[in-house]
C-alpha cells in the first residue's frame, strides 16, 4: 500500500517538469510581431523592431577628443619639457562652427573638447602641455603622433552600420544613440498583453467586505503589477468561481482579448483540476506542462494554443510571485522579443547565508530571503513560516535559489540573491 | 614650475568631494513632501506617504493551510501508521463560506487550503495522512496538535499593526499587502520632477541635420529616459547656448517648475565655469560641491537653494550617464521620499574580470564593462577607447568600480558589475 502510494508519487514526480525545462520551452514561443513607430520620448523600455542601421556616419568631420592646440603633429616631433616645439597660434577653433581657421606649417590653433579640426591640422596637443607665451605664440611641451587625440569623421559610427540589432531593449544609452545619430522615431514591437483571471470560490474583490471564509484577490493586483512593470500590458479580467463553464468562459474571452491568460488560484486539489479540464476543453491547446519540480510553485500549469500562452498559477500570493519571478519574467521578456542576452534577467546581489537551509533535492527550492546590513556584510535571513500568510510578502527582498542537486545550504555560504521585480 | 603647477593640481585634488561625501549630502536632502491619493491600479513603484497601519485582522477567520481534515487535535492523539485513529466524517467546508458544520468529539470534516476551520475543530490533518474508508469514516495516520496546519484569525495581520512604512516603494508584493487588507486608495509621495537642460553652442535638437562642427543634443534624451524609469518626471528644458543669460534665465525656469534641475554640458573648461558663474549668481544658491573625484564625471558641480537641487553634468554622454548611475541614482530615490534600506541602489551581478584595469589611486574609477558568457562563467570585458564617442554607449552592461585606494583590479578577478538602468 505505501510501496504503491510511493511509486504513484514517484510516477507524477517524473511527470514534472525542471525549471531549465520550462525556461527552455519558453525561449522556443513566439513574440508578437507587430510593430509601432514611437517617438524617441516614448520609446525607453521598449524593444526594437529592426536592427538599426546608421543613416550617417558620426561625427561626420574630425573632433578633438581634448581642451588643447590643434595642430600638424610632425611640428610637434621631438618635443620635451626640456626642448619645446614653438608654434604661432593661428586662431580659435569655436565650438558649434565650421573651423574657419586654417592652420599652416609651424601654427596651431586653439580648440576645445568637441571642437571640428581646422584644416591642415591632424592631431591635438592636450592643454596640460602648452603653455601661452604671447598673444601669438604657444610652447608645447610634448609630441604627438598624427591623429593624436582625435576622434575621426567615421570613428564613431560609420554610414550603414548595424548600430543596434532588432530585440534590444532600449535602456536610457541606447536612446542616447538614437538621438545621436538624428533617429526621432523608432519602429518597436507591440507591447505583450496579459489577461490575469483570480479563480476560487472564496476570493471577493478588494472593495468588497470579506464574509468569513472569504479573502480578497491579491493575485489580480500583484500579477498585474508585476506584468506592467515589465513592460507588458495587463488587463484585469476579475474573479471567477470555481465553475467550468465560467472559468471556460473567461478563459476563452482572455485568448481572444490578450496573447498569454495567467490563471491563478486552485489551492484546492479540485481547482487545480477544473484549470486542466478547461484547459483540454479547448481546441487546440496543448498542455506543455502539469507539474513544475519548484517550491513553491509546483501546481504550475503552461499550455499553449497558436500564438496564445496560458499559465495555471497557485493561488497563494507568494508563491504565484515566485512562479512569476522566475518563470513568467523570462516568459514576459521573451513574449516581448526581446533578443536573449548574457544579462540575466534580474537584479540580484551577493549575500552571506544568515542560516542553514535544508532543502529536498529532485527540486528546485526558492527560498525568500531579507537582506539585512550586518558590520559591513550583506546578510541574506531565510524568512520560513506558514505558507498562508500574506503579511511576510513585503519584507522579503529576493530569493535564494537551492538546487535541485542541492539537499540544502550553510549558514555563512555565499549566495546570490535575485532581487524581486520593484 | 613643474613643482607649483603638481602643487596646484594637489590643492585641487583635495578640493574635489568624494562619492561618499556627495552621497551622504545626498542622502541629507528634503523629498517633496506633498502626498497624492493613487488607487492600487497606479500604485506600482509609487512611495507610501504614510505608515500602512492595518485598518482589520487578516485572516479574520481560522484558515487551514494545508487540504486535508479538520479535526480536533486530542482525537488524533497517538495516531500512527499501525494504529490509525478512525474518525467520523462530519461534512465537508466549502470553500468561501462560513463553514456550517460544527465537529464533535470523534469527528472530522474535509477542508481544503484556505477553507474556513469549522466550530469545535482547532487543527487540520494533511490529505497525505488520511484515507478515506466510506462515506462516513476517516483513517488518520498522523497525530496533530492543536493549532497545527491552521491559522489564527490574527495569525497573518492584527488590527492596528504597521504593515507598511513610510517611505516605502510599492512593488507588486507590497501591492497583494495593501489588496489583502482591502485598502483600495493609497496615500504616495508626489512623484519629483527634474528639469533637463542641454548646454553648448554646438548641440543642436535631434531633429536638426548638424553642420560640421556641430552634434545631437544627447543628454537631454538619456536624461530624461534615465529620470522617468527610475520613477520621477523629466521636464526637458531643451538646448541653450553657452551664454551666461541665457543660461540663467533657463535655470530660473527650471528651479521655477522642477525639484532640481540637471544642466548637462560644458566640454570645454569655460563653460564649466559658465555654470559655476551662473549659479553664483542666484540668490541663496549654495554650491555643495565642483569637482567630484570620479572618473569619468570629475567635473560634476551639486549646488541647492532651498528645497531644490541643481545638478551639473558632464557634457559628455557617456560621462554624464556614468555620474547618473552613481550619483543621480540615489539622488532620485532620496528625494522621491524612499527610506534607504539595506538594498542597493541598483541590480548587480558577480563576474570575473576579462582584462587587467589600471586605475590612479586618489579617485574612483568607473570602468565601463560588456557581460559575456563564456564556459558557463560570467565575464567583465572592461571597455576601453576613445572618450568621446557614443557608439559605445549601448554595448557595455555595468560599471566596474575600482576604488580611490586602489590601483587596479586583476584579469581574473571576482568583481560586482553594477548593471545600468534599464
Amino acid at each position: 500500500m505505501d510501496l504503491v502510494k510511493r511509486e504513484i508519487s514517484n510516477t507524477l514526480f517524473f511527470q514534472l517538469k525542471t525549471v531549465e525545462e520550462i525556461l527552455e520551452t519558453v525561449e522556443g514561443l513566439d513574440a508578437p510581431a507587430d510593430e509601432a513607430e514611437v517617438s524617441l520620448a516614448d520609446a525607453p523600455g521598449r524593444v526594437l523592431a529592426r536592427d538599426l542601421i546608421s543613416p550617417e556616419a558620426l561625427p561626420g568631420f574630425a573632433r578633438s577628443s581634448m581642451d588643447g592646440f590643434a595642430v600638424r603633429a610632425r611640428d610637434t616631433f621631438g618635443a620635451t619639457e626640456s626642448l619645446p616645439a614653438l608654434l604661432e597660434i593661428a586662431g580659435d577653433v569655436a565650438m558649434g562652427t565650421d573651423a574657419r581657421c586654417r592652420i599652416g606649417p609651424g601654427q596651431a590653433a586653439r580648440i576645445a573638447t568637441g571642437g571640428m579640426l581646422p584644416e591642415g591640422a591632424d592631431a591635438v596637443v592636450m592643454v596640460e602641455y602648452a603653455q601661452v607665451l604671447d598673444d601669438r605664440t604657444v610652447e608645447l611641451s610634448r609630441a604627438v603622433s598624427p591623429l593624436e587625440n582625435v576622434i575621426g569623421p567615421e570613428d564613431d559610427v560609420r554610414k550603414g552600420d548595424t548600430v543596434l540589432a532588432a530585440g534590444t531593449r532600449l535602456r536610457p544609452r541606447e536612446l542616447g544613440v538614437l538621438a545621436g545619430l538624428g533617429v526621432e522615431r523608432v519602429s518597436v514591437l507591440r507591447v505583450p498583453v496579459v489577461a490575469v483571471v483570480s479563480t476560487g470560490d472564496e476570493i471577493v474583490p478588494v472593495d468588497r467586505k470579506p464574509r468569513p471564509g472569504q479573502v480578497r484577490d491579491i493575485n489580480g493586483h500583484t500579477l498585474c503589477a508585476f506584468c506592467t512593470r515589465l513592460g507588458a500590458e495587463a488587463l484585469g479580467l476579475g474573479i471567477v468561481p470555481d465553475r467550468f463553464d465560467r472559468l471556460r468562459e473567461r478563459l476563452v474571452e482572455g485568448l481572444d482579448r490578450a496573447d498569454s491568460v495567467w490563471i491563478s488560484g486552485g489551492s484546492s486539489v479540485g481547482t487545480r483540476d477544473l484549470t486542466v479540464q478547461v484547459l483540454e476543453s479547448i481546441d487546440g491547446m496543448e498542455i506543455l506542462a502539469h507539474g513544475v519540480s519548484i517550491s513553491p510553485g509546483k501546481p504550475t500549469i503552461l499550455a499553449r494554443r497558436h500564438r496564445s500562452t496560458v499559465w495555471g498559477l497557485p493561488g497563494h500570493a507568494a508563491s504565484a510571485l515566485v512562479v512569476a519571478e522566475v518563470l513568467l519574467g523570462p516568459f514576459l521578456r521573451r513574449i516581448g522579443g526581446e533578443r536573449p542576452g548574457t544579462l540575466p534577467p534580474y537584479g540580484a546581489v551577493e549575500a552571506e547565508l544568515g542560516r542553514n537551509i535544508e532543502s529536498a533535492p529532485g527540486r528546485d527550492d526558492f527560498i525568500r530571503v531579507r537582506l539585512i546590513g550586518k558590520d559591513g556584510r550583506l546578510v541574506a535571513d531565510p524568512l520560513f513560516g506558514k505558507s498562508g500568510l500574506i503579511s511576510p510578502l513585503a519584507r522579503a527582498d529576493g530569493l535564494v535559489r537551492v538546487g535541485r542537486f542541492t539537499e540544502g545550504l550553510y549558514q555563512g555560504e555565499r549566495v546570490t540573491v535575485r532581487l524581486f521585480v520593484a
